[in-house]
């Protein structure tokens, strides 16, 4: 049971229901001694928020967070976080249909049979709407890495539907709505996502996420590799399908002689590994991928099954976001900084220290 | 620190170097009453055993493991079971080269760096003989998941560098020294493999798994969630760059209309979820990919530099598989039985109890 | 770092300082099903809330708990239970000295050396108001207990200063502000702390806690005993010193013969073991007994140090409890729920089933 | 299920029972640089082994332990310590009546009924042969303590049931079978121990372990106290009923101006606490006591039942200790060490660092 923690030192435990009365979270570990406020987690969280643009939902939701604790004349005092948004935009709707119905590729199904019973009020606690607290709690991990170790984490959607980003300008990622890198493709996914919206139906989409200025030697190998602990926050995010490392799916047809990273003394000649050797990172940077697939939320009507096993038709006439990728990239970026931080807590060096090489490399 | 530990119920530890004196591992949590012999892990512990053809490492490991406890006339107790396995294939070579170079692609560089020291003889901690024990232990969670729920979990290689197995013959799986499942496409692997060796290169490969009989309910959402908890475990294996659940990458361009799975009174339609909705199984088999990266052990000299940063040539003499991935079906199969043991412990239905669903449907 | 959750399968993790905004906690992992709402919580927390008779501090907490998340249509879902009690009673006050003196037997000087900062107001997370949401977790683990197993969990003290309760009529406990379930005793109390009240000084306690009903079988061995989780949970309480289970101290003197618990067919004829057997319960009640110190706060002067080292003079003018331990009995009560569900959650039978034993012996 | 590990980030695993074929455990988290051979562990497994002198079990256990993994030319590596005792004297000997008889007061009745099935050769695993590997990994954590931070951990004897050592002379400790710290005490308990062996019955001894040289700031607050994990790690030696910190149960009694220890910028003027501070270590000596019980295995025959609840009347002939308090000095010790090792690398201080504070006071 339970499953609502991340992270060993750095833990991140959230509840809340999608439409219940609130969502909130407990960061437990952070370290004493950081400045911090609701604004800086306003400001991701506002990069997730829905409405933003006519390619997400045009649900409302301030998604205000209040710190409730752990902060004390400005200053994070090491003892737990607690954060709270509370839930303003519950329309009062029919839910009887939701109620009884399986609806294709939701969790109604496998939570019925875990559970017994379960809030089906806009996907309840399987809604995506947890993720705001990743979110938050992101934001803190992200302010203290920067800060303290000079580690930048940035995403961006790399691929909408066919459409790939094949320029990675950085500058360009907050310029549009979609935090595509690509400015040539914006009018292409402006045009396939108003389409999309017409036809009723949905698309998957690619998000890439890069941590630059990692130290070499965070990260414990075996099962608590890096990587595979990376893995695990990314894939725990509604939608994910499929999650990277570096080259990823693509070293399958690489020879040894191409995919090793060789290393001069100025540096790695190439970062296929993403940054991450035997589980530990090598100081380039880590370089992660996911596959969100398309929400099921489709107006379209698809089969399902009720609560008695009969075949029925459903047609979801709620507002839900065309592509969920497009508002993920926030959620991917707080997981990497989770995952980083809770790391970098994790970590002793030599004698139990906790120093951080320098690299001996240059960064590729 | 730590982290050589995986599941919360179902724990499996180990310990051990390449080149050290053994290899061991103590599963804790195994529920008693299970009938366990040293035998139930040696039939997996060989299908990963080098050697076996000519297309995997000639080093001779006889992987012979030993029940040092938690096992009392025939049948588990309930209290843990310590595995051993003795080192016995330690040549006595030259390490001094491999001691103050590292090579590319190593985890030579990134253990430096946290640790200060290593066993650098044989990849020390950092090689894939650690794998062992994690075959030994999911051969533990196998046999109580195949006699008492029935869940049938099976690997095999489905690409080989440019080669795809299209077909899915079961019974092929075991009769080639890759795994394939796609018996057409044996000869064309065999000749590949020989060209490669002779040119001393290497190249990666991807494996599926599939879970059958796994009962809905299983996973616990948010953090915790099935295919998580998998990517975790699949990506902590050596060498995997990329980890895919049901469609996974192929999500990104699939529209929501293709990608749901449908329900009908006779079952699912498809399964592009690969068995987990919202986390939690659905009841249809766990299907998971993941890629693994060519070894970076070469004869071809390459790249890379000493502790002192000075350039050097790096040409690996071993014995070494041009192929890790033909080795790690056992591997990944032992993975995702150790998943889903922990999460059958861990999982408690209504009111506490542990009644696993029947699934309504069918599975596809 | 990190410290702020207790339980494995069921999961409390706190949250508040004494003077902040909120207290708040997640209990993650309690099972779908259970009927619940805040009065099942504010039963118990009324009993710890202060002000209830002149025998405690003066402050007004409304301590009035709201359930955010995890309970939908009056029942439990499984998902995690978020609670909150905003703090009311936050008196501004000058908190100059507090913020610069280290006040003998406080957590001022050792929190000052971990964390460099502290939030001083009322004790900040140091304060024993902090253990109102174990009581509002305890409360929750109590109902389960009780529904499910039949399980009864209650607490009384047993000594105030030199004055012990000598005999345990479970009637009085709560006819009396001081939980003391000897009615002869009380008015030898209640002038005890009048005295007591009008010196400015302050004195310890003894709670004990009994669980009546377990079944044989939770615990698990060797580090996670259920006596040493007990041990843990109790001692964790602030102001608690000393831990006994059964015959706790008394067995240094006792004789083989006499502490062994006979058994016959008809039930054990004693329990010094306290109802644990090699970490295991043995269906026999579980019988816990803490020690509280007298409250360090006082209007009496005493000798301390400033931040610089100086020393000062320290008086406590606030509304302090002159016997913490009068207060401690709903808190002892609520660690024993919360470790016994954990126990009883974790446990899994021969073959990974949860049958619960039913008892070949009568409790005594 | 589980609980066979102790410690977040030094974790120690343990396995084996006390007739099986070997003991063993895994140390995972210990920092890389620590000189380390079996020769620091073998010390202390020589001061808990029995035969020792007549007032202990005369079995005879090597004990031997041998270093499988983590140690590479005579330093840790970070890696896991794989540690192995195998076991030597296994008389074979006829186990039919343990095997279907609950003995009053062992762990046979609560693990049948938690498993159904138990090794009963010799206890199986709730021997207290298990803690063996506790002494082991301590002796591991004990000497990175010192050599890294100055701290000493030692335990005594202070009570061997009515005799009361009243002297503490650190000397003598070791110039007697019973670790009792008060030479003048040694005829008393000596003749005591000859008169009990004679009539076939056994006692129980209260042991304290000191721990100097404890910076201040070690422990995570609330739920991870210091001194909460002390009293688990204790509580969970095999025998314990009771755990105090600084003045422990005498705090009942005690009055706040008696209780508090004052400060003066010379240092503290009493140690009542024990070294610890709102869980927190306040850079006085931690100094903590545990009650053990008589052990029950006895040669005066004691009512039991069969595994079909018929009376029986059990008879123990073997080789026991007739005080297993006099061998659990070491094994106190070994826990201590643990417990502080562990919060030491957990403690991380101001902006992530793992400053330790010098204590502004003088140890008392």
């Amino acid at each position: 049971m339970s499953g609502n923690t991340f992270g060993k030192l750095f833990s991140v435990t959230t509840f809340g229901e999608s439409h219940g009365a609130a969502l909130g979270c407990i960061i437990d570990g952070c370290p004493p001694g950081l400045a911090l406020s609701e604004e800086d987690m306003q400001r991701d969280l506002d990069r997730r928020k829905p409405g933003t643009s006519r390619h997400t939902t045009q649900r409302r939701e301030a998604d205000e967070v209040r710190i409730l604790s752990g902060v004390f004349e400005g200053k994070t005092t090491g003892t737990p976080i607690g954060l709270l948004i509370e839930n303003t935009d519950q329309r009062s709707k029919d839910y009887s249909k939701i109620a009884s119905q399986f609806r294709p590729a939701h969790a109604d199904y496998s939570y019925h049979h875990k559970y017994g019973v379960r809030d089906y009020r806009g996907g309840g606690r399987s809604s995506a709407r947890e993720t705001a607290m990743r979110v938050a709690a992101g934001a803190v991990a992200r302010k203290f890495l920067e800060q303290r170790l000079g580690i930048r984490i940035r995403g961006y959607l790399s691929q909408l539907g066919p459409i790939k980003a094949e320029v990675l300008d950085w500058d360009q990622v907050h310029q549009n709505p979609f935090f595509c890198p690509d400015a040539s493709k914006v009018p292409e996914m402006e045009s396939y996502m108003d389409a999309l919206r017409k036809e009723g139906d949905s698309i998957g989409a690619r998000i890439n996420v890069v941590a630059e200025g990692v130290p070499p030697g965070l990260g414990e190998p075996i099962f608590d590799r890096l990587d595979a602990d990376l893995a695990h926050a990314l894939m725990s995010i509604n939608a994910v399908k499929g999650v990277e490392v570096g080259a990823g799916f693509a070293c399958i047809e690489q020879k040894g002689t191409e995919h090793r990273d060789e290393m001069t003394p100025e540096g790695f000649l190439s970062n296929h590994a993403g940054g991450v050797l035997g589980g530990i990172s090598s100081g380039q940077p880590i370089v992660a991928s996911i596959a969100l697939k398309p929400t099921s939320s489709l107006r379209l009507p698809g089969r399902g099954i009720d609560v008695d096993g009969n075949p029925v038709e459903v047609v979801t006439t709620g507002r839900h976001d065309p592509c969920v990728g497009i508002r993920a990239t926030p959620i991917a970026e707080a997981m990497m900084a989770i995952v980083l931080m809770d790391h970098y807590l994790r970590h002793r060096g030599q004698n139990g220290d906790v120093v951080v090489s320098t690299p001996v490399l240059g960064q590729l």
